[in-house]
């Protein structure tokens, strides 16, 4: 193919804990699958630790290693910055990216708050006019059964839409002597089960319905509020939780449609209950992570004698990404996700097509989430999405 | 048995549509599956039209007939009043039974407004020391499913809760050519989705909980506000529809769990999914009313390696109800409940016990379901259930 | 209705132990929700232990009693009689009563033995030259979704059929403790595992396919030889088991298309796990007992990016026997499957049809045991099914 | 750590088909994950057409290529030969590459008849005492949850078996127009559904019982007996499938438990569902590959109010193979037994361990099915597995 004329994409990734193993594990997938105009090259992974991103980059199977992201931004033998890091580093990794001229893709959110989000936003639109491409990584609207979701109601198959329903349901916190970490620090992680699971649940219900959210009614809660430090800082024995632990929400979007949302992690049982149903006019869908194979539609327009949802087994040819893969019944796991948003930010830039979320949807996102925060605050008032 | 000398109890029922046809069911069979101290008689039925209220004497084998529930309510041969009339006549007819001397067993909503639920209240606590009893009909109590949660909660099985959520999703308004029907309008229905299915799920997580919401942030919506007549009332061919299609609310319970809630008639493809989930620190529980007999399981205790949901099915003799009924693995249905709510009324009459859900827990939920249509008209600022 | 002119139908039963209970259910429900031509009666019920049937009759309904088969067999204040009891008395009752004049109305299986079974058919068929009808009572056909699922198939929904499998699964032998009741006595019972699931899978899978087996290749097994004795019969503590504990086996309808059945009472965990398969060539249907209400049904002429098999839930009013019991969604139980029998029945008997299953077919089924013993037997050699 | 001073492991591998596409992904992506004592390298890849092939190693990421194996095999910078090739070329391949002093990986089954793999299991016993290591490729043995099972069961989790029943059902053949492929000729596939799918539930049974199949009792069928032809051979338009497309037997365990099994590609609407049910006295478990994160348990030892089968949601670190993956609730997919299968063999040569299955136990594999095709060609009659 002529495509494969053009030269290598050669990444910098900046982080290796789950995020970086998940994205090495795309990148250095998504040519041996899919037919890529450009092939990915894992070339520098970045981290504090010298001696932990060597391993990393053993593991992972990175060709270099830095340990400052300034100078992996420096460098010319990067096309494309992946930035795996905790929210509170996106904004000032992400603009320096974009400044020296790279790609970037930044893990969701896209970043702690609303201001830097609007710097990140405006940065990646007058990147874009360089031909710079931004993509934030929401990846879990790659995950076949979504992408088909998403297909089939843009093919009109779910009519007028009345509901969306979207949970994240997970556990880890349910034990009180689940210690403090970084992920419970508003510092670092700018909000708890909101900005972790609730971001994925807000944009994959943007995504799928088409439209966004008009306003939001929250109430979150941190149920724990004290728990075990694991470093001993200043000789204290446990430290406050400074985030949400469950975040419950509903909302209106621009359409009339209603939404109703819930971040949690302390859905004793559950571990990744990421679930949602859709209820049109002319039919539904619903969809659970935890059987992501899996794609629930009715169809309303059936006799009724002979109606009902039905379980699509997402591994047919014919549905989004599967082609490439194994035979119909073989399924997919979590990290195919990242794969196919590795490549579909190839394709994006091989073709200059601006990328699917991009900063700006990543922005928008982020004032849904401080919409949700400001509601909370306000006991529950609904709350509308500044545009 | 020495029970078996009190005398039977005489019924006579007001109304004899959907909820007639089941609470016949109920009083028919109770006596027939478990050992009962008074034996129940169908011995009047009531309803304005003679012709019809005949058929159904013959259809449901009721003994006697009346057209005048005020006459019904004035005769001696009749123990217990059970009201099956839509939510307008409620407090009417009840008020009049209990001052005649009849227990009284009340379809929810007990009312359809506060003030009548209040009144209700009073009354039936000024007749319970008389001796007369007085029940609402929340019949999902009884499902065995529901009534083995509420047990294992009892028995501390989920520990301190965190999460309620309850749906009751039904679709059978997503046709804009429904007709507007009475449960559609505002005088008779009092509410629409929110009394009808609403009033189940606060109920039923209430009764599981074991505790009261304190508060709600509401939002409610009637999608198709114009809908065919179909009486010719006036020559128009449309009326208005003046009750919510749909109602989501979030709430807080006194222990500081929080409970999210929608009752709609707009899922596509849902026929009565009234599902609910609690997540406590010890276990969660799960149930789904189209799977009446399952009741699914999560025991934190277990080893992880083997920790997962488990399906209980409810067809055990050790279960709620059912050593009175089949093997295991014979399930139950729908109308058993109203077998299950005869039985349970019946021993607490013989016992002079205060049934549960007494009026008092009517008027209770009815003031949620007062909070819930306030915060709804405040914007959805959270509103206090007033005790 | 001018068919309600028609006379009531006398009912008297003999046996009032699980199936006695299961009968009574339907013939005092079946009236009072379907519209009858003729009103079932509890007239007679009928058992040896003049105290035990005396409260049976009390706890069922039941108008008079006998202690003594051949006496209600011979009293002309009786229509129909209903065959209650365990298999090794149905014959001699069945003849005696058709002889009489009766309507008979016999549990499944038929018989313990061909030769039974063969003597009894022939009985029905002279009978029937009286405008007697004689009935066997596989209540498994009357499920509302193996209803659907015969109606689907007769009106060509699955096209040529390839594959039935079914299986009937039960765990309650697994304890080696559990006792040697009846059940598993070859005297008395027939057959184990094989005449008391077996013979519903087979007649379940028979009349779902639309076509009877050609031959079978069977195996079977006794897995705990030796159980205690209830008794204390001739001072023994334990005695044997006479009868099959599992039987698996294979076949080959008429049409070509494969079949397999087990029939087991170790399923440990499973309770009455009656699964069911179809596969033809325009489609599949799947059912399972445990869930009662829902039929699966995949449409091989489905767009493969939307085919699945859909769950239908099975409570709509266009579904068999439905438009008489409750809204969408309201489900129903095991024994609902009597009052459809019964319905059935009456039905047959005022309009003077042959029902079904007839004891022809009962025959039949008979034969098709024979033939898995008698392959068991002989090494599993597939063994013809006689006709 | 001190194991990675072991040299690589470089890989050869014939074939790229589907299941070189999958190996490959093994290979490459086991060092990735896991902790290897030896790294594999994606050396050379071999296929007769030089541009498919060389297409095929960009594709994929292998170094070099080949187009004779007996080539590949003669090269001394090759440790492990990993045959992806149909049947009918096992035994050559393997022998050669045995004698050639190479580690052998073979693709099940073993080989197309008896013969062949007793011929190839005597090679390997005498390679392994040379230290060279020769295994078969049952992937789905290495699917986590499978994996699970084996260890609960081997654990005492389900006490004395009863019960072993395993269908991989698939539907590929039922439109009669699919073409003749080299899987529906005899002389290249050895057989159909039975060594492609039953080879696979065969091993999978035996695997988890911890113990072999007796004997068998077995149907097989031809449904569609001419096939269009692809590719034009001597101008006729159709061939003959002289293979099996559905098998279905019974068989004893040796400890008495008993089996059944069905493979089929007639399933309409099943796409991959290899079902597997143990039940044993004290437990029963059961896996459905199109969920494949996912393992049900039921515990006799549990209360039976509280009893049920547990849904294990095969994420956890304590799980097989898990603690390299991602955290819990982020399930894998099908392609990650083939990581598993290269990590497993990988530690069994640096250890010198035997690796299972070994060739013998894909010898005993083949003897299966012999006597399941011996048993189908003699009526069904029950025939014993030799040993």
């Amino acid at each position: 193919m002529e495509q494969q004329a053009q030269p290598p994409l050669r990444v910098g990734m900046v982080g290796y804990a789950f995020m970086g193993a998940a994205h090495s594990q795309g990148w250095r997938t998504a040519g041996r699958v899919f037919d890529l105009p450009r092939q990915p090259v894992l070339a520098v992974i970045c981290g504090r630790d010298p001696a932990a991103v060597s391993a990393a980059a053993d593991r992972y199977g990175w060709a270099d290693t830095e340990t400052d992201w300034r100078t992996l931004v420096a460098r010319d033998d990067i096309d494309l910055v992946d930035i795996c890091t905790p929210g509170d580093s996106h904004a000032e990794i992400a603009l320096a990216a974009l400044a020296a001229g790279k790609h970037v893709l930044c893990e969701k959110p896209l970043a702690n708050t609303v201001e830097e989000a609007e710097t990140m936003a405006r940065a990646a639109e007058t990147a874009y006019a360089r031909d710079q491409l931004a993509m934030v990584g929401f990846n879990y609207r790659r995950v076949p059964a979504t992408s088909l979701a998403r297909r089939m109601i843009a093919d009109g198959r779910l009519g007028t839409l009345r509901h969306v329903r979207v949970t994240c349901l997970q556990e880890w916190l349910v034990d009180p002597e689940f210690p403090l970490t970084w992920r419970l620090r508003r510092e670092q992680a700018g909000s708890g089960s909101l900005g972790d699971l609730g971001a994925h649940i807000v944009d994959l219900a943007q995504y799928l319905a088409g439209e966004r959210l008009a306003g939001v009614s929250a109430l979150t809660e941190t149920f724990v509020r004290e728990r075990p430090l694991t470093d001993g800082t200043e000789g204290r024995r446990t430290g406050a939780v400074t985030v949400d632990d469950a975040a419950l929400f509903t909302g209106r979007f621009a359409s009339g449609a209603l939404a109703s949302f819930e971040a949690t992690r302390y859905a004793t049982g559950r571990k990744n209950a990421l679930r949602l149903e859709l209820n049109g006019e002319r039919g539904s869908l619903a969809f659970d992570l935890e059987r992501l194979n899996e794609l629930w539609f009715h169809d309303a327009g059936q006799p009724a004698a002979e109606a009902g949802f039905r379980r699509i087994l997402v591994t047919e040819p014919d549905h989004p990404y599967l082609d490439a893969w194994w035979p119909p019944g073989h399924g997919l796991g979590y990290e195919h996700t990242f794969v196919h948003q590795a490549r579909d930010l190839v394709h994006a830039i091989a073709e200059g097509r601006r990328p699917e979320p991009s900063f700006a949807d990543g922005l928008q996102m982020q004032r849904v989430l401080a919409a949700v925060e400001e509601s909370a605050a306000k006991n529950s008032v609904h709350t509308p999405t500044s545009d």
